[in-house]
């Protein structure tokens, strides 16, 4: 394996993603089963043809003006998260401003937590929640359950990029809005979050950042966008976005 | 993370495939980016609902035609397809019969090929072979180039199960028939091939076994099978299979 993808590779952008989560999957910032995710999200983003679709952009519109409007907004950060995107979450944190949570589900240690903190940093995070927690989600057992007391639990509205369905139900029932980040428009944690997002974290997070320093103090249009989210018909447009894509590429074959 | 998934999980026989792989990242049987692969895989096979789509069985029946035709069929084994279903392979190569290669991509030793070939073994293969092989296949570098003389090099078709792109290519240039089985019916394998089945290994192979010893001995039914072969016509079924699925689930979301 090398970590060497020419810039003219058509999709040197996802192959680069791969080997720097191969990579991490090293140094313990990526958990056990890290891989395997980011391989299945590596797959729907590829039914997505690598972009972000149309309507999907409208759908990072809301959830910027969801976490504006919100009273304590909280980003929760896995180790995947932090490979991937480590320097977008920060710049988000920033624009919106919200505050940043170390969110582990696997291998849960004080170490690993402060590993994917001390990461966060090098991107300009001042100040990272989530190193040894000790509040808990009810309802929810073993280290996923653990929280910041100033963070996830005080939090109105959690962006959650690639999180499982159990934490996303739990959140809800705990009186939380969620934003889920997930490629995959028919998993638990899409179908249950107050508003999904089909998309790539690398592109799905500056443009929530672009969008969040657009509307940034323009409250009846904040107002309005957060109001319209609608998680089922985001996710059928998702799904219609799809399912053309297949159609044409069947049509093509059959031509 | 546990290996313990409980046998009335809905998704029990994916998470258990999961956990097998990634354990084998650790024994070093599955290769550094093969769990990333493995992701990719679950997720289309998410698409397929987890099951064999009927026009898919119609693809497997002609595949194991086309290996009874053979004069020297050989199915080539890496470190996933080992893991997932090594003991299918070592049926299916009696019942064809057919050679088993160890076939490997990233991190090519000599010991790796040993463990994948002791790996077969246990599941009562006689004789595999890939182990320090001497002949290369025609225009493809490094060490993904390397096949038995007395296997892929002398092979008139060849099962590879999660294969890549440039080695199928590199195969069907030789002259070689290739039968893929990857759940991406739009990867570069899957488009290359002479026939691409795309389900999972674990259900493809057993059922591959079956029709091959329902089919053989009767020629003219393993001919016809074989003629009838036409990879674009197949994948265009199996992309209709996955958006009707689709606009079967945006109906349900837009009621």
């Amino acid at each position: 394996m090398t970590n060497q993808v020419p810039d003219n590779h058509p999709r040197a952008a996802s192959l680069r993603q791969r080997y720097a989560i191969a990579a991490h999957a090293k140094t313990g910032l990526v958990a056990e089963t890290g891989t395997i995710s980011h391989g299945r999200g590596e797959a729907f983003d590829y039914l997505l043809g690598e972009e972000t679709p149309e309507p999907v952009k409208e759908h990072i519109k809301q959830a910027a003006a969801l976490l504006l409007q919100a009273k304590h907004p909280v980003i929760s950060i896995n180790g995947n998260a932090a490979v991937l995107a480590g320097q977008y979450f920060s710049e988000l944190s920033k624009a919106i401003p919200a505050k940043l949570e170390v969110n582990v589900f696997y291998g849960r240690t004080q170490e690993r937590e402060s590993m994917i903190a001390e990461f966060l940093k090098q991107y300009g995070a001042n100040d990272v929640l989530g190193i040894n927690p000790e509040a808990r989600v009810p309802n929810l057992h073993s280290a996923r359950g653990s929280v910041d007391k100033e963070g996830i639990a005080k939090a109105d509205v959690v962006l959650v990029p690639l999180e499982d369905g159990d934490r996303t139900e739990a959140l809800i029932a705990w009186g939380k809005k969620v934003i889920s980040i997930d490629l995959n428009p028919l998993s638990r944690t899409a179908r249950k979050s107050t508003i999904n997002i089909c998309d790539n974290i690398t592109r799905a997070i500056p443009l929530m950042t672009a969008y969040a320093k657009e509307l940034k103090g323009y409250a009846p249009e904040i107002n309005k966008l957060a109001d319209s989210i609608d998680n089922d018909k985001a996710t059928a447009r998702v799904l219609r976005f799809m399912r053309e894509r297949l159609q044409k590429l069947e049509d093509e074959l059959e031509k």
